[in-house]
């Protein structure tokens, strides 16, 4: 029998009522004849909630300790959608990360999948059950619960998927993958199909659909996922490998991320050793790093910038703080109204030209960028928040997304 | 070096502040050179919260999936309790039942702990740390989170001072153990001791103050314990092995049951096998029976009363339902406005005339009573709910307690 996973996120599942629809969904769908498997995220917005909770008691509450209190999120909402199922006269079974068998690695609240013990999941589906998995949490090997970091629901789900051999079904709030956000352009395009290479660029750049390792985890198992709407039924968006229909368009999509910081480091007496302390000292704090640049030396000394995510804020701080405390030369400056504006196409690797063409777009609307980085399917700039809406417009308006 | 272990109620650990000043009372016991376990409920009425949220989904939910939402309640404040060991700068280890190595058996909802493996809990108080226990839950053999029913975390307390040899403080919203339940009868007397027995027998005829099943493991492996206010610094009450003090008086508390129910099932054909039947229905749905009665048998027919718990309600209608199914001559009446008296005293075992004197007293106050059973150190009553607060009032006065 042929297995289906789904992942509703915590919108899906923000209250009683949501939480009986998506009970409705999946029960249709198993009628279908699919074995089934659910994966949920926490209820709403439980996990900021808690996350609030914590900050009352400590402005960097232990990480050990916040993986323990947000993984309770999905717990309850395990729980409260098996109940469902059975009140609907379906067998089911809730399992928490531990029990679905996800064993983890790495620093709290950004642990990795390492593997997942499928039998427990197997042996459930095999009795006709309906088998619900808490998203974004599983197991370490000293046996503390940990958690995927944001969007760990998705990877949760893509990785189960990878093990079951499934189709993995992301339902969401949006109803699948646009040229350009919506929200911020309301003439995007609904994409039938993107391919993973393309999604993981606009997913690592900002577009707040997928998480990029969820992706990642479906690009490197070759896991087919349909992203869609999980109140509406209307079609989606397939993330599936790339095919010749894609290549033909040359950009595919434009992605937008607000929430970020750029950082420059001023007066580094300019040695490749000294740069590279200064992202290991950043590293040691698992603060990722994004777009990195650095002027010419000038009396032997340069400026280096980074970006990173806005949640690294404290992280950051003690960081620069030990860096200045180390030479009190250097200058460090943290701009918090920064935005990045990514340019994603499959095609773009076959044809060039793509780069002039958006410098002269934001050249001749006066728009100031202050980092640009490339990849084989991306251009990223980094502009002032003031001008995305702007840089955005145009862009999307000028490539026809 | 010597460990205690503190339990921390609901009421406790209410919001971030009482969190916080949990968390500086086991710091002051720390600073005294021990060597410091806190188990800790869910905060304030969580679990309540939790139980009307699958309410909302079904009227008789799942009960695996009842003790899933459920043990959520107790891995939120024992995350947040943990951080602000942390935030006071000292080194602390939050643990989920399971992590703490507590086992348990028996139906959901109502599991009792089998075992616990204490090495983690051990290697974490010999490096130093603060180890912060869930408790009221466990994992089975299958590995499903259960949960030990209300008051379960006495039951973690305990048991955890039975494997490390430790006193076990457990800290609540009373003063102490009274001999009669002082929001009933404000002239009740705090005990400065009590034997386990006579705990046993008040826990178990409805004193609030501690469960039944935590006391019997406290009496099984002699652990001392103590309970007092969590908020005030007064004298609490030791509950211990008994001795000769004790025994000079002849009735140590008055014990009060509101929240129980009256079944009377009529035209019962009398043979053994009939009524063995009846209560081996009551059982299989888990349903503890509490006093029981029968009537002399009239034209072979008897009528057997028994008392249970509010909270049976529902899986008693069910077993009553199946009983009238089989035979419908069968009349059963559920009384709901029922509660028990009990009158407890080591001292009644060797001293006759206990019986008499309050059969007297009930009889000279026109107080109605429904059924009489007696152990050899109590004596409980049941009466209508109205009549309830006559009999205390009459009973803590003429027997000065």
């Amino acid at each position: 029998m042929k297995i289906i996973v789904q992942k509703y996120g915590g919108t899906s599942v923000e209250n009683i009522e949501k939480i009986k629809k998506v009970a409705k969904k999946v029960i249709a769908k198993k009628e279908e004849g699919f074995q089934m498997v659910v994966v949920v995220s926490a209820m709403g917005k439980t996990t900021d909630a808690l996350i609030d909770l914590s900050k009352e008691i400590s402005s960097n509450p232990s990480k050990r300790d916040l993986d323990m209190l947000l993984s309770t999120g999905e717990q309850v909402s395990i729980s409260l959608l098996s109940m469902a199922f059975q009140e609907y006269g379906y067998e089911s079974i809730s399992l928490t990360g531990f029990q679905a068998g996800i064993k983890t690695k790495g620093p709290y609240n950004k642990n990795k999948i390492s593997d997942i013990d499928i039998n427990k999941i197997k042996d459930n589906l095999e009795k006709g059950k309906i088998v619900v998995v808490a998203g974004f949490q599983g197991i370490n090997e000293e046996g503390d619960i940990t958690t995927l970091g944001r969007g760990g629901s998705d990877t949760t789900a893509v990785a189960l998927s990878a093990k079951l051999n499934s189709l993995c079904c992301i339902y969401t709030d949006v109803e699948g993958i646009y040229s350009v956000d919506p929200r911020i352009y309301k003439d995007a395009k609904k994409l039938a199909s993107i391919s993973y290479e393309e999604m993981m660029e606009m997913a690592s750049l900002g577009a707040g659909v997928m998480e990029t390792r969820a992706v990642e985890i479906g690009c490197k198992y070759k896991v087919p996922i349909y992203v869609a709407s999980s109140s509406k039924d209307i079609g989606g968006t397939y993330i599936k490998e790339r095919d010749k229909s894609m290549e033909e368009k040359v950009i595919t999509g434009l992605s937008i991320s607000s929430d970020i910081l750029m950082v420059t480091v001023n007066n580094l007496v300019f040695n490749s050793d000294n740069i590279a302390t200064l992202f290991e000292k950043v590293a040691k704090e698992n603060i990722n790093v994004d777009m990195i640049s650095q002027t010419s030396p000038m009396d032997e000394k340069v400026n280096v910038s980074f970006t990173t995510s806005k949640d690294e804020l404290n992280a950051l701080n003690k960081v620069m703080k030990e860096i200045k405390d180390e030479n009190n030369e250097i200058e460090v400056v943290i701009e918090e109204n920064i935005s990045k504006i990514s340019v994603v196409g499959i095609g773009m690797m076959n044809q060039s030209g793509v780069t002039a063409q958006v410098f002269r777009i934001l050249a001749d609307n006066n728009i100031e960028f202050k980092q640009v980085t490339t990849s084989e399917i991306s251009i990223s700039y980094t502009v002032a928040s003031s001008d995305r809406e702007k840089a955005v417009q145009i862009l999307a308006k000028e490539l026809n997304l």
